[in-house]
């Protein structure tokens, strides 16, 4: 086994909990990590590379699912869940990967659900979050200019976004499309909605996958979206008018654990790549093996206490989220946020260098890794945003600190 | 209160543990910090700087006894401990300050024990420790130069000390001083040899105090001191001969744990009075409070989140020091060990740098908690020798790593 | 006009190299930047990618060479050189691009020259440089394995390389292959020949090309090639037999401050790129320009600070070079090498992160610059043996240091 | 000689002052050095500790200007000038040190002149700069307290200064009081004034000496400083009435610069140290020299890199002062003092490490170098502003760059 609990929280490891871990561990260790190579020779290389989603993925997810690992992260609040703590389910994130079926599950009606949520659920469609627009800095969400009107008993949504990860697949069925429905509200918080928009509807036009790096992804893919006078029913909102800013920062909270916690899987599958690169006998430089070099053992356990660093503040903050919820862990949120992705770009950057020029290159998983890690420092706000705001929470303790020392000053005994 | 425990460990901490924090947290904060300044004023300035106590001092330990804050370190494991656990106590002496009677409580005979530690924790006497040596690089303890020969009844000791930090207080009345008493010993950890060594013992010359930047930590003073022929009974050996290593070794654990957590608070504290300079009115630039510049309030996150993670480090540390002994914990303890002195300097760094002069002057108590901190870097062990340290514990994975490749390979599927 | 010539060394640049620097600047700026969207346009998408080369390339060499920018790198001291000194070419470099001509230049006998500088120098062929092996560390030349062994009046070569720049394009014609012809010889730095091989010899098999973060760099490409009882007439060495590891120290001096000064170049780009970003009054966030944030305006004043500084590294190890000579300058070329990657990835990154997810697309140059800067941290030998490399050269001064204390030591006064 | 000038500007120094710079590191290296432990004895331990100057001081002076190293730096543009460029003094201001007889040079009348600077010049007295205050942010000019106000012929000067340097020497006859003259005049660079306060005059107040991390810097000091009510006649005033904004922004371009290279000079003192110390035979750990692990290795190139790359933005700075005058060369100068203070400090606190406790200690000098430098981070301004000043010059290349593009776009041939 791989992958090892924190002796600090193993206590509060169910061991129904550390059971799925066992078993989550074994299956990404000795089934998903051997078919990666099968994955990249299933993908088309021609135009059809966004036709076909490859077979290994399908056997992969049957057998997942026959093994009981599947949709563990729903939080034991909703009744579709697994009824894991966020904070063991933090754990299974380190090795595994979810959707935006939240936002269903904790905001949907019954009829919502029913229609998206169990063929989500069940891995038959997938499902596109289009909140990212082309022409403003939407990372301030109040940028939004997509429009969500309502004339008579349906929405029209026209706008331009982009990075709609997963609607180049060939199963995407359904997006979530922020916009403005009021964007004359004096509430800027109030403006906007989030409207269930169905991918076959008239109207939308998936221009182009972007790349990442030189990555497309396929088929997933990042697309670039035009919306034009698309019309659904005025059944599809999700909430309500008005409310999509509310909602967004709902989902926000334990899917920014659930990200973190795979980056943290990924740095330690970078150190384990340069690992195993640095003692390979046939790597000598200068009649030394790479480990026998003291700056790559300092990079090693530099690496090592980074990486252990950022998991606790992700654990934490998990913990955070089952306790007191999410609203209230907004800096325990916002710090590991902001410390995992640089966290894991430094890591993989670090095994890159060892591993020379293969390590830029597809014979090993690295430069994927750190060009999709390299997006994490401003999906869902950049850095600079969250650095911002942790500091600002910090900062509101000035008020007690000043208490404490009037109060101090009052004490302070004669000289 | 401004001590907050951390909230992924809460349901670890007895009530016992809570209520004492909470105790000892108001203590420090409305009888300690009040102090400092009658403390600096009732330190001599002249000749008899070396020759009292500060009064202060004695009413404090009087008090912090009557409320039940008294040598609170010794986890469960000793008689004369006050019952906690090291992570109990770890939360503690972020708070707070210990000696080295550890190594009486852990190897001492009752006799050592009677005679010493009994006014040790009475607070009655203090003591110092011998380790560091002016000539050689004592980072690496087999180059310790030190002698402690056996002649007839007695072991007769040589040797140059500096840095034995405690010696220069008037209430210094014992040493515990590591020397070599068989140097010509194949395993270079059988060599080395611990004693007691009464301070006023014929032969003992404490040449000066030493200065930390330009701070000379009056009374108690970090010492150069030659032992010229100085000669104690056999019976103060500690453990026995050859066995100075493992002594060591054994009190450097927890020792550390409590190094790293007394850091952490200073940390905390300095990021307390950055916070308060950054919000004081009278402190606008450019028509801003400083806390209204951006990278100010960058600046305070990125304290708060490097403090966070090294807490997590060294609270995990102490963790695994409770469920599987400081032998089985030394990765974890020298990730706290190399992690937390930088983390203290930067963050008070930060604060100095938002004080501007003020900052290292005597008006506030960075720059001398700057000087301290700086030590830490290289006390018990250089930066340097705990990373690699770490770094070589970690690549011990790649054995592990190699085989589950093997396993793999045989499980690939076929293309 | 963009480009300045630092204020420091303007004295030194004679007024044809300004001249020439001026048309340069011009050329890249209203040329060949407005040429880059025709150029990915021309790459075909699909299998003839490799097989045609972008007609706009082959316009803007005409174009060059009619405005007098062409070859201009070879220095004053070749006869079919531009007359520039390092210095001054060095100020170009940060604005174009060269091949490897210098080893014909400088090593060549007149057959080869005629047979090989010649076309190259036109542009009517390209050539690539086989060095780097998949199964060694062959950053350490001693580690090479590939085979170059004398068979009456031919050489054939066995071996196994990759990352052959520039082998996909169908204009190269030939490689210049580094190997062992004498294995067994004492003296390590005498084992290694490189040997001329026409690219249509039988024997030679490209096997692929490798990307670079998901790049293929088509058609120019990065192969995997095996050499396999490739035979080559014995005129085709170059320098003579064991000179291998000579003839590429003297070629990776200048070759490598015409990558540091390109680089910087890169990153001057990088920079510009962010200030017209920051700038652009639509990408606006609560309520300011990304420019009027604190950090922004920080981010942009270390780039310019990091990049002003890198510069100044290398022009001096350029005018070392024009001066002593490139062995007696290896302190100062290790030096731009070692710092001048990093800067530019540090500066690349931060303007990424100012595009937000644009910045890591195919919508700008930043991810595919930073791709090609990535692999400067180890090509020509990563960082760490630079940096090792400057640190014993360094150390060397001990020596010199230890003396002037003797000296001093006897002038002391007395006290 | 232990001084070398840069390759790339050697041809930019006169014979005469190459001649000067070797005269220079000759007598620092073989005069001033060695008299360190001198001065170190000379000065008092007790009360008179501010009373009297250590004679080893008086003896080095008249030593210098006996070998015309006296007042050197004054550039070329002033009659008392040794007539060296800015550049050519930058290079010898690595060794050595001024005071603020410049403002004296560049704006005093005759009569001022003839009383104060002539003395100054001659080593006879010594003054002080009063400018920042302790109750207000005075890094902004315009948060400046004190009033200076015209009361018939003379001006009454109230404020409460700190960090005077040199105002505990009893040397020290005059100080330079920074004020405001006009508080209420809408621009805000038209306030202030700089006035002439002889030492001597009735209701000057020297509080204390403050300390910068322990040290008091005896017996020059940094003093606190109240003046009440002091009264100087008018013409006291420099330059006039509303001037004195002008006057710092003339005295500080140069100043700056000197600071900087003495700064560079300390670093390269630092390093110096450092080599020696990792040398040194007696100093093994685990079987190696100091100077054999790769870590410690690497660190030296690092502070290699950085004290060179530091240097060449300090003589490009003076250069720049030399061609266009200091008002033009903001962003140079500006560049310099951000990067400079910190290089010394990562170069010293390495020195530091490798020295151990030894480092922190008055053994060596570097603890108290170290505690010098930090304050280098905030004197004249703290890198925030300075950073932030460099990141707007930098910014205002956006229309140029906008420009460009706009002529690009015409340009774009049609694809």
């Amino acid at each position: 086994m791989v992958y090892i609990i924190p002796s600090l929280i193993e206590e509060k490891i169910s061991p129904r909990a550390k059971e799925l871990i066992k078993k989550l561990d074994n299956f990404v260790e000795n089934e998903c990590v051997p078919a990666e190579p099968i994955f990249h020779k299933q993908i088309d290389k021609g135009e059809d590379r966004w036709k076909t989603v490859p077979p290994i993925i399908e056997e992969l997810k049957k057998k997942a699912r026959s093994l009981g690992l599947w949709n563990l992260f729903l939080s034991k609040n909703y009744h579709e869940g697994a009824g894991l703590t966020n904070l063991e389910y933090a754990l299974m994130a380190e090795i595994t990967d979810t959707g935006n079926m939240e936002v269903f599950a904790k905001y949907g009606t019954f009829a919502q659900k029913s229609k998206w949520l169990t063929p989500l659920l069940n891995g038959e469609i997938r499902s596109g979050f289009a909140m990212t627009e082309k022409k403003v800095a939407s990372s301030d969400a109040t940028n939004i200019e997509t429009s969500i009107l309502r004339v008579g008993n349906a929405y029209v949504i026209n706008g331009h976004k982009w990075w709609i990860s997963g609607a180049g697949d060939p199963r995407c069925a359904v997006f979530l499309v922020m916009g403005k429905s009021d964007p004359g509200n004096e509430n800027k918080h109030r403006q906007q909605s989030l409207i269930i928009v169905p991918r076959n509807t008239p109207g939308i036009n998936i221009i182009r996958p972007l790349t990442i790096f030189g990555y497309d992804d396929a088929p997933e893919g990042h697309c670039e979206i035009i919306f034009k006078d698309v019309r659904v029913p005025v059944e599809n909102i999700i909430l309500g008018e008005g409310r999509g800013f509310e909602v967004i920062q709902g989902r926000l909270g334990p899917g920014r654990i659930h990200h973190c916690m795979r980056a943290i899987g990924a740095a330690e599958r970078g150190l384990q790549l340069m690992i195993e690169r640095v003692t390979d006998p046939s790597r000598r430089t200068f009649g030394k093996l790479l480990a026998e070099h003291g700056t790559v053992v300092s990079d090693i356990a530099k690496s090592r206490m980074i990486i252990d660093q950022a998991r606790f503040l992700v654990i934490n903050a998990a913990d955070m989220i089952d306790k007191v919820g999410a609203k209230h862990a907004l800096k325990e949120i916002g710090m590991a946020k902001a410390i995992v992705p640089s966290m894991l770009l430094k890591v993989l950057d670090r095994s890159i260098q060892a591993h020379g020029a293969g390590g830029v290159s597809e014979d090993f998983p690295l430069a994927a890794m750190y060009a999709g890690g390299r997006t994490l420092r401003f999906a869902d706000g950049p850095d600079e945003v969250h650095i911002q705001q942790i500091g600002k929470l910090e900062l509101r303790r000035a008020r007690e600190i000043k208490k404490a020392n009037e109060k101090r000053s009052k004490l302070k005994p004669k000289l």
